[in-house]
Order: C-alpha cells, then sequence, then structure tokens
C-alpha cells in the first residue's frame, strides 16, 4: 500500500467537477464552469479529467421523472456539444457509479455532525433565516437528510477519485473546505489515504440574470428570459439581450452595484470578448455608447461564442441515440474503474 | 412495471436481518436472533431468507483493522456453525453490496430530519441524556454524521431486499418503524414500490449480563464472564455460570424486578429448556433448590443447546478458509442479485 500511495503522489494531476443535469445549462454555467472544463484538455495534457452530471444530489429536491430523464441525456450532450472530448475526460452520471454513496457512508462515520449543521445552503434551500437552528419546528417538519448531509456527498464525489484540482465557483467555497475536513477525518481514522484537494477559482465574474440582474443567473428562475441557454437560437438570445434590465442612467459604465443591468451586460462581453477585454476596460471604451447597442455587441459576442453548440447538440440529440448510449457506458465504465481504486485502498484500510 | 408489482404481492415472503460482524455472538444473541433465523430454514421452507453481516454499522464507531477484520471472519463462521445452510439462506457481508448505501442515499432524500433528530439510539450511544438536543456543543462536537442517520441505512438493508418481514428485538422496533416511515415518503414521491416490512417479535426473554444482570447481555462488555459465547468450552460456560451474580433470597422464585440474577438464570434455563417451561414453570418446579444446582443445570442446559457449535465453528476457521471464500463470495453474489432487482425498479421510478 506504501509503494501505491508513493506512486499516487507522483501522479499527475487529477481535476473532477460536476454540474447537476437539471436542464440545460446557461451561459452562468457555461463561462463559470464548463468553458474552463473544455479548456483544461489542451492547458492540461497530463491531467486526469473527471466530470459528473451528478444526479444524485438533484434529487435533494423532488424532480418530476420525465423531465429529470429529459434533463439527464439533455445535460451528457450539453457536455459534448461545448467541445468535451469523451476520449480525453471521463464524463458519467453520478448515479452509475455506486461507490459515490458507499464512500459517502464511510466519511459520514467520521464526519463531524455539528461542522454541517453550521454549514448554510440547507438554510437558503428552504428559504430559512440564517439562525435557524436544527430543533427549530420549521426545520425538523421540512428539512430532509439528504439536504442536510449532501457536503458528505460532494466530498465523496471528489474524494472517490482522488482528485487533486476541484474547480469551483465562490458559493462551493465552504464545501471544498468541508471536503478537505472529511480527508482529515477520515485520515486520521485509517491512516493517509485520500487527497485533500485543492480549489481552482475561476477568474470571471459571476453572470446574473438579465431580469432581476442583483441575482444569480439561475436554472430554476421562472422566467425563461433571465437566462440565455447554450442552445439558444441567434433570434432568441438577441430577444432575450433586447430585453434585459438595464437602468435609465446616460452612458455605460461599470459599476456592479449600482449599474448591476449595465455592468452584467459588460461582464458578460468580456468572458465572451475575443481581445478579453475586461468589463471596466469595455465600458471604458464605450462610455458613450446607447445601452440598445450595447446589447447588440454583448447579441454577437455571445452568438459567436457559442457558435457550433446548438448544431451539435440537436444532432447528438437527434436519430437512434447510439452515440449518446455509448459515451454513458464508456464513461461509467471508467469511472467505476476510477474510483473502485480508491475504493479498494479504504475498504482494505477499515478492514472490510 | 405494474405487473411486476402485481406478482410480487403473490411472491413469497422475504426475511431479512442482521448482526454487527464485532465479535463471536453470544448466547443472547443466540436466542434473541440466530437461532431463529436457523430455525426459519425449517418452518419458512417457502420464504427468501437473507442474513447480513452489517459492517457498515460497526463502523460508526472506531474499529480496530486487525481485529476487525478477524471479528467479520469469526462471524461468518458462526452464523454456518448455528446451522445456516448457505444453500437455503443469502449470508452477505452489507459492505459487499454497495445498493445498501445507493438506497441509503436515495431515501436521505425523502426522509425527515426532525424524524430522525428524535431517535434516541444515538444519544444512548453517546452517553447523552435523552433531552440532549442537536444544536448543543456536547453533541456539535462529538456527534458523527453516521451515527445520526444509520437508521435510514438500516431501513435499507430492509426495503433494498424487499423484505416482508423482519425479526428483531424490542429496542430495534422504533427502527423498524422509522423504515416504515421511509417507505411511506419513497413511494409518495416516486410510487408504491418499496414494501412495508412487518415485525417479527422474539417471543423469547432478553437475556443480561451474568455480571450485571440489570443490564443486556453485551459484546462490548469489558468481562469476559459478563457472557457466554456461542463457542465457549463446556468449561467456560460452567465456569462463568458458576460465578453469576444471584442474590441471598433463600429459593428459587421468578421476579426480574426484585431478583434479576436469578431470574436470568431461569430465562437463560427457560430458552435451553427441553420441555420449553416457562422461567415462571421452571420456578415453581425448582423452588427449593440451591442456587449452585440451578447454575449446574443452567450450564448443562446451555452446554446440550450449543453441542456442536463450537467444533463447526474451530473446523470452518482452520485450514485454507477456501470454504469460507466460497459462502463470501456466493452471499455476496446472490444479496447483489436480490438488491439489483429492487435498485432497477427505484432508479427507473426517479428517471436516473
Amino acid at each position: 500500500m506504501r509503494r501505491l500511495l508513493s506512486t499516487q503522489a507522483l501522479a499527475p494531476k487529477v481535476v473532477f467537477s460536476g454540474i447537476q443535469p437539471t436542464g440545460i445549462p446557461h451561459i452562468g454555467n457555461y463561462v463559470g464552469a464548463l468553458r474552463q472544463w473544455a479548456q483544461f484538455q489542451q492547458k492540461e495534457p497530463d491531467a486526469k479529467l473527471l466530470y459528473s452530471l451528478v444526479d444524485l444530489h438533484a434529487i435533494t429536491v423532488p424532480q418530476a421523472r420525465d423531465q429529470f430523464r429529459r434533463w439527464r441525456r439533455e445535460s451528457l450532450a450539453s457536455l459534448l456539444a461545448i467541445g468535451l472530448n469523451p476520449e480525453r475526460c471521463t464524463i458519467f452520471y453520478q448515479s452509475s457509479v455506486p461507490a459515490h454513496a458507499e464512500l459517502m457512508w464511510i466519511l459520514s462515520c467520521t464526519a463531524s455532525f455539528g461542522y454541517l449543521s453550521r454549514m448554510t445552503q440547507w438554510k437558503q434551500k428552504l428559504n430559512l433565516p440564517s439562525n435557524a437552528d436544527l430543533d427549530g419546528r420549521p426545520v425538523g417538519s421540512r428539512l430532509k437528510l439528504g439536504l442536510f448531509s449532501y457536503p458528505v456527498l460532494q466530498a465523496a464525489d471528489i474524494l472517490v477519485h482522488r482528485a487533486t484540482h476541484v474547480p469551483v465557483g465562490d458559493d462551493q467555497k465552504q464545501h471544498l473546505e468541508f471536503a478537505r475536513e472529511c480527508v482529515t477525518n477520515f485520515n486520521h481514522a485509517y491512516g493517509p489515504l485520500l487527497i485533500e484537494p485543492q480549489t481552482i477559482t475561476p477568474t470571471v465574474h459571476r453572470i446574473m440574470s438579465l431580469t432581476d440582474p442583483t441575482t444569480k443567473m439561475s436554472k430554476s428562475h421562472k422566467t425563461e428570459r433571465s437566462r440565455i441557454l447554450i442552445t439558444d437560437k441567434p433570434d432568441d438570445i438577441k430577444a432575450k439581450l433586447a430585453s434585459a434590465v438595464t437602468d435609465s442612467i446616460p452612458g455605460i459604465s461599470y459599476d456592479p452595484a449600482a449599474r448591476p443591468g449595465i455592468s452584467n451586460l459588460l461582464d458578460i462581453l468580456s468572458t465572451f470578448d475575443a481581445l478579453q477585454r475586461t468589463p471596466s476596460q469595455l465600458a471604458q471604451e464605450y462610455s458613450d455608447l446607447h445601452p440598445k447597442k450595447l446589447k447588440e455587441m454583448v447579441s454577437d459576442a455571445v452568438i459567436t461564442g457559442l457558435d457550433g453548440v446548438r448544431a451539435r447538440f440537436l444532432e447528438l440529440l437527434e436519430g437512434d441515440g447510439k452515440y449518446l448510449d455509448f459515451v454513458e457506458k464508456d464513461g461509467t465504465r471508467k469511472a467505476i474503474q476510477s474510483a473502485e481504486e480508491t475504493m479498494c485502498l479504504v475498504k482494505e484500510a477499515i478492514g472490510f
């Protein structure tokens, strides 16, 4: 085992990341995560890349079966459409790899209940105040165990593949910290087997809703106009941006607090800008532009940036679906193999 | 799916039970559970019988690896030694069947946190008062998620094999009630797939410690003399019973509250009595007996009752161990098959 471990220490980077298969990704998902996933294929030629459609996480809230099934399929097609190469990466559904749930249980046995209860995402998902406590009546009657314990499953997702690097947004940083805590607890009990993952933080700004630019762009927002899907038609992209909420202050300037709508448009333009200008640079350059013109520029940049995604997506979902079936099957096989290597070490260390 | 379900309704009884592989079973485990497991082989000729060594439950508290590995092996040998026939039953290690952890996660997503927090066993295991609340400091710092959430794993153990009948002791009744609650929650969300298990309660009295007859006989009690293992030598059984704590009241009478030691001896005698007399009947019949004589009678009955267990146990653990390996492998195969049938239905219903 010692020999295996030292080999592991010399092994190349392992990148793991996941996305919930709860609808076609929007441009916020794309520039905040997926585009980076694709870029790793060239930028990290020696890294092992694992990308998971985390469907076990998606069921911490109720899902309608037929829609969920369609979403899972569309999510897989989306990952391929943005340029993930299934020969280069391991793309898989979390629910196809039982080791995620197995390691979750094992981590649960050394994971501190108190640490978990101080994490706040379950309170947000239930729209509870941040001072809501676990013994309170509204919590007890509405909270499900899965929503409370899912940071442990998230830790298992990462640790079961011995990931060294995990790209995450700001809102996931506390979960990565918790995953490192899970490593400490497990390794303290069973020996230095699990690897502490490092965070890779995206450099781009978070993309906000087009209809309410003070909230994050979201797959679950009621208004479809609030988000641009990576598979939207050019005309729809134009229409959504044309109706984006801005303000009546003359000219263009970058000030996310005072001018959230305009600043969000500049953020979007910046992330799709061929010249890689920052939002502030763009604001200076186009300070006199009419918002309508700015929106047209953003439309053009987004349409160019997403060129080909829609066509590839539709092609993948048309016909007999055999190629998607093959990608799913091959990804499952590779992910199971990756996870089993860790589970063998873990089970040996526990005495199973 | 509808057809499958109605077939299931006509299917024979499925009995599931489990024991933690944390040492060789004692006579309390034997008469309270294991002997009944063996009897089902004849009494329920059409029932599917599944018996699990629940090693995932054992790690909710720390285990020393080498001892734990030995215990797992000895526990399997113990089940065979008391007469479980691996061709008639499915005997398996819980950790060998990933579907237990998979279904646990799925049940977690509909399991009420409030209901779980009202269950009390985790407080007992941490020696906390029954009014300890989850937000209190001593709880947060000592409680691990696994200890809190293990009733959900226990529910998954039962439900993943579509068990119709579960033999449990009094102390497990609230967990069976919780398992039925898990069925209600899952079936409400996903359709009537999981089966509500019924409880089979053993008719025998609980066997108490020989050194402290007000507490249950336990594998984890410090004093070895407190328990009789099913593999103990006849001389050890005699010696342990000879030193069993009784009282100085003259004669023999059955009164568990006032005379716990004597009553425990009568309970043991009754459970091993060839004439199947109740403890009260035995007390009447032997009312004038000296406690020393009673202890000798109990010894004889226990030694006769366990006749052959020790020899078979030693034979199974001697030699190359190939037979135990075969039993393990075959049990794993059958248990995986049993669990996969349910998981296919469950995953289909969710939309995985």
